[in-house]
């Protein structure tokens, strides 16, 4: 389908005349955010493998290759065809890939581009994908998931050199390392908390690797971290490099971890929805256009940004609608005011929306599609 | 994109190969509970207009109006198009549409289908939309939007003669009547509370539409009411039409809705997300392929149907995984397992997913696309 707005690229003022709700990227900060991250892990001898489970876009997965990123991460197999559909070469598929036709759709994939790689957290699913790499005559590179103590996914670091000797041994398969994504602490608010954890994750990891690497089975990668950890992970010297997704947006989740005094980031929120007034007949209240399909829910309200009266708050109001409430005794809502909302979590709000509106000030610059929205599969 | 599945369309077995995580119907549910609402509705003498927010299909619209309905709801602009698209001719958009190229958009569909009603809130809007269906040359049909209470859309009961008036009179617009949307009563699980609020929301509005009628502006149709109070509403003799959505589905919410013995209706659950199972490393803990980014998060988390151990508790694993908790002393979960849940908000979790896979037994009988997915501007 064709974006509603396509008529309003380039056109002054066209920004604020989008067809809502929109997903809208604020293209200086969205830059700067790029930027400052490629500066840090440069600064600290780290490499870059963005999550693009954050934007599913192949636009931006090539600004961060073209930055010098190794390649991108993908959370599915889904949101890695998508993207290698767009042209994107390296990828690393972050969950492990356990169907039959899960294994086939894989192989296919490792047949179509240059640099793709997988994980695997389990001896019958290692098995199978060698079986399958064989017989599709082109091996594949595969990372071992090392569970840090979340249990979602990941093998236990005591039950991992087996399944690495597997791997190694395996003559379908090609060993590159390890990873190791520590999510329960990259929201953790305390800056002390969410460093001890993290600190202690990656010490363990640390053990791991060093014991495997006594083993013969040194890991070449080491991948994991996010944005959360981003400052934290590299002074353990154990990843080889960051698998940080949301940084380049700046969710309200995320802005919440760094809102305390002297605990400052170097990321600003660039993404956020940008809603219309439709209905506003009861004083201090307003109705908009975003609801429960316009935002993902798990992480909270959404976060005023710019049209609201000072001291507005925004409430969801069922599927199709927002509410805001603002003071009564000030300037009123309409019908046909415009708002912008951070939103309260960025993976899942974007896996909403079909495309991107990319602005640069008032002016609508581009349109991107979410080339992987609703690619979980 | 073509669907990863649809080689195992009419396949025995086929249902439980699909790659996941997917939106399944099942079709021998779903097909009665389309057949009891069409029969409650002939009973309790009330027409039918459902609301297409729910599953935003073509297909299931076209089966609502084969089945008797009187056309079907859209809440936005975007999904009425879609199903504009697909060759339904009798649409109620059931929120305010309010900009300049919104209202443009609202003339184009209404030049292009037959039966095209919007509803107004608001005596500035309704001007725009005079002068723009003037200009267009084809009246627009429109519904006066009352609020019974939720101030979420709608005029108040005591200001609505007047924009009845300002409808009745402009030469651009056919004045239809009323719509009335009680949403906040709809999940009230007392069946005592929600019948009370119900009955006394149709009373104001069966009051308002007598002083219209007394003042020669007698409302043809009144839409409103929901699955909630399908058997309530009915009885008050004011609502012409019930805007049920959810019954064709019944979510792990409204089902709570009548959960209580003696407490029954004639809907049960055809909507399930099937998921797999990708890691199980941690005894009693298994982590599936379906989390925030599969199911809508408002309204808790989703229920096992089957697949399983009894006893089994799923909870979000994040944007990608889900978790499945079950009592350590049953049968093991291994990766490949396949499990059904219930959703726990239908509309919303629709919203996420391209395509409907339907299945009698264990047949995947057909793929339908979900037309208006993601078309919430």
């Amino acid at each position: 389908m064709k974006s509603l707005n396509e008529n309003l690229i380039g056109i002054a003022g066209g920004a604020a005349r989008l067809q809502t709700p929109a997903l809208v990227i604020d293209l200086d900060v969205f830059e700067r955010n790029l930027t400052h991250m490629v500066a840090h892990a440069k600064k600290a001898g780290i490499g870059l493998r963005p999550h693009a489970k954050t934007h599913k876009s192949v636009e931006i997965a090539r600004r961060q290759i073209a930055a010098g990123a190794n390649g991108v991460c993908c959370a599915k197999l889904g949101e890695a065809e998508a993207l290698a559909e767009g042209g994107i070469e390296a990828i690393l598929i972050t969950s492990p890939v356990v169907t039959e036709a899960g294994i086939a759709r894989l192989m296919a994939l490792n047949a179509h581009i240059a640099d793709l790689m997988a994980v695997c957290d389990n001896a019958k699913v290692a098995a199978r994908l060698d079986a399958a790499a064989q017989a599709a005559g082109k091996p594949l590179k595969v990372l071992v998931d090392i569970d840090p103590g979340m249990s979602r996914t990941g093998i236990r670091a005591a039950d991992a050199p087996a399944l690495v000797e597997q791997v190694a041994a395996a003559r379908g398969l090609v060993y590159c390392g390890l990873q190791c994504y520590a999510g329960q602490v990259q929201h953790l608010e305390s800056p002390n908390e969410r460093r001890a954890a993290s600190l202690q994750a990656m010490k363990e990891l640390g053990d791991l690797r060093d014991a495997l690497a006594r083993a013969g089975h040194a890991p070449k990668i080491i991948s994991g971290g996010g944005t959360g950890t981003f400052d934290i992970d590299p002074e353990a010297r154990v990843l080889t490099e960051l698998q940080v997704g949301s940084y380049i947006f700046m969710d309200r989740q995320y802005n919440d971890v760094w809102e305390k005094p002297g605990d400052r980031v170097p990321f600003e929120t660039s993404l956020f929805v940008q809603t219309t007034v439709i209905s506003a007949n009861r004083p201090g209240l307003a109705t908009t256009d975003a609801g429960f399909k316009s935002f993902a829910t798990d992480a909270g309200q959404p976060l005023l940004h710019s049209g609201a009266p000072e001291g507005s708050v925004y409430f969801f109001f069922g599927d199709e609608q927002g509410g805001v409430s603002y003071p009564k005794d000030g300037p009123l809502l309409q019908p046909t005011d415009v708002l912008r909302c951070v939103v309260p979590h960025c993976d899942p709000t974007v896996n909403l929306y079909d495309r991107y509106h990319c602005v640069r000030g008032d002016v609508l610059e581009a349109i991107w599609p979410v080339d992987g929205r609703g690619r979980s599969a």
